[in-house]
């Protein structure tokens, strides 16, 4: 057992007031919650006791969109039209990767996403194989998003992979899902809506990111993209649309309807001038959001903070209002939001059973002081910095700038380099 | 003399590219740039050998708008309306400052400032004396701007802290200056125009942060803030004006011809709804543009990577331009650009005789890996994590997460939590 004391809890259970209380945890669980009586800290022996030091101890961030082995073009391709960022240098790029580079490029991602006290990840790629071992060897939990494209055929394989995937280790699950409407032919689409109803399971998907892509599939379809879904039965139990920047209405009402989340990319919307997310609009209808930072080529990093602020600035901008998109609401986003939209219902908030997906907060640096209102200090101020430690399952992978994932970071470093380097041309 | 050696060096002296030579420093400092011959190293005694170890270095960031005391306001009024925040938060709590105050909360400002790399502030604030005090003692650089308003019964001020505070310590200069045009009498105005002329001295002040702030100018004045400063002499020997967002044509055109410095405020323009400065537009037309935090009760932190993917992030979505405002304008603007906004030329690149701020960037953590592209990967993936050292006028005033500022965090800590809790009703 591991006892955390000494500093405050934010369980994130209500709201994002924080308690001077104790969290145990036991395996991969939390395993006590609360004000310890003399009687029950008597004689008990702790593996480890990790004092606070008044720190604060909250639940993990989740990634709910993210591809995680590009960490190989990261700032390879930047400052460039998004066509020819996607068609000249993406996708000739991805066509020369294999298993093997999938599992170094991952752990380089898990490496960025423990520093930024993030646990998991809504991952949609390919080479699943090796992204599943790079994470399990790690010991990172992930959420696999099917990402087929094309044609019907590709349906059998998606079926596969959410039989395999689910069943592989508890630190991994499988969501249905395809890549976007515009790289799926109808029938692939339609087939999905099927996989969803005989296995009663939620599906996600790229979902209107670029205004190009709502307009083409109006022009192909005479709907939406999430009306096209929505036709096909895809979302009757649940799902994600990765960005969902350029959303009707009727798109709104079909998510709200259907519980879908809406996962919200803001800095790869930024970055690739997608445009700004009605986030505002989804809060007030009371859509389910959850927060992505997407993959590393469109980002170009993986840190949590700097998404919550863009989220809620971004949100200002756009509604004129300095008011809107409070702290709360995007602390929430990043954490049991995310964790939900994934499937991680146990992984949410800070309570007794729930999955031990913790962070410790290190409020003692500058960026943290005073501590007028530590939830506001976190979207507004907070960094990878503040990240002194980070649990996964209820093991520490990465502490006071250590990490513990079984690889030395300096070999990751090299063979990610070695990679990038062997395939240019 | 201390010596770097062994990584890369960035000098932005022209481009962002970098080189594998030594920069050797003395004092205050640059002495030595370039690859030594055997002879030259030969019986040489440093100091201090920094080993980088692959990493970089590079001219360290200036900030070139805050109000550093404001620290005790961090997340003490968010998420609501501007005037609000300002009449019924920020100008009542103000209220209740003084010197010492203003002395501990600057102290928790520079402990920040060095985290992000920054070595030096374009502070607009009062308690001069006491600001002054915090900064020298911590070995931190400063340019006070004028803050004067009011009536014109404060110019004799302005002229005195004028003549005082540039004559007070190699880390201190200052800057005429005013708050801004609503909040200045127009006798005020012209009376700092007539110090300009005085002193051939360039002057600073807020300008058009706000849409509303320009309207009323013009239903007061039938001109814009800019064109009312210009009409005043104010810009004839160049300046800067905070934040810039809400500009004319021929607002930008004065800009230009008088070499007025645009210091742009992302962070806070977009968390304080205050609109997304033209920064492509004065790109085009070759305005110099720098970039400043503003104070922490508006951002809410002091963070310069931050502010550089903001920079660029918001340009790209405004122009719908993924290839708007790319990474070696942002760096260039956050070092190079704040440096000359801020008067300290002598202080921007590394080259022989130029002060010795510099920083040492940590390209050994997974968001600064792989290597494709140092610069890119420090506008796009930078963070405060990856600070490892900040020098200022050849002095370390913060390395591997240890301050050197002749005060320990803890008691800064204590004394801004003190402060606020007191000035609470």
């Amino acid at each position: 057992m591991i006892r955390f004391f000494g500093g405050r809890v934010m369980t994130l259970a209500n709201g994002i007031e924080t308690q001077d209380i104790e969290v145990w945890t036991e395996g991969s669980k939390i395993v006590f919650v609360g004000k310890p009586k003399a009687e029950e800290l008597d004689g008990k022996v702790f593996e480890r006791e990790y004092d606070l030091k008044g720190n604060l101890l909250m639940p993990s961030f989740k990634n709910a969109h993210t591809h995680s082995a590009m960490t190989f073009l990261r700032s390879y391709a930047d400052d460039m039209p998004l066509q020819d960022w996607l068609f000249k240098q993406i996708f000739p790029m991805e066509a020369k990767l294999d298993g093997e580079k999938v599992y170094w490029l991952t752990k380089l991602a898990i490496l960025e996403y423990l520093t930024t006290g993030c646990t998991a990840a809504f991952d949609m790629y390919f080479e699943l194989d090796d992204y599943v071992k790079a994470c399990i060897e790690s010991g990172f939990r992930s959420v696999l998003c099917g990402a087929v494209s094309g044609d019907k055929s590709n349906l059998e394989r998606l079926e596969n992979n959410y039989l395999k995937y689910n069943n592989v280790d508890p630190l991994i699950s499988f969501m249905l899902g395809f890549h976007a409407e515009y790289t799926c032919e109808k029938e692939l689409m339609e087939g999905v809506g099927k996989l969803a109803a005989k296995y009663k399971a939620p599906v996600a998907m790229h979902n209107s990111e670029t205004a190009k892509e709502v307009r083409e599939c109006i022009e192909k379809y005479g709907m939406t993209p999430t009306e096209l879904f929505d036709s096909f039965g895809i979302f009757d139990f649940g799902g994600a649309g990765f960005h969902c920047v350029h959303m009707s209405d009727k798109d709104l009402e079909i998510f709200k309807n259907k519980g879908v989340w809406a996962v919200h990319c803001a800095g790869s919307n930024v970055k690739l001038a997608s445009g700004i997310a009605p986030i505002v609009k989804m809060q007030d209808m009371g859509i389910n959001i959850a927060i992505g930072t997407d993959g590393p080529a469109s980002n170009n990093c993986l840190d949590m903070f700097r998404e919550m602020f863009l989220m809620t600035g971004l949100q200002k901008i756009a509604c004129d209002d300095a008011s809107a998109c409070p702290a709360d609401s995007v602390l929430k986003a990043a954490t049991v939001g995310s964790a939900r939209a994934m499937g991680l219902s146990d992984c949410d908030i800070i309570a007794e059973g729930k999955q031990a997906d913790l962070i410790v907060i290190d409020l003692f640096q500058p960026n943290m002081q005073p501590l007028n209102n530590i939830g506001k200090n976190l979207v507004y101020s907070g960094s990878k910095q503040n990240v002194k430690l980070t649990m996964c399952a209820g093991k520490v992978l990465y502490e006071d700038g250590e990490f513990r994932i079984g690889e030395e970071p300096a070999v990751i470093y090299k063979k990610s380099n070695e990679i990038i380097e062997s395939m240019k041309d």
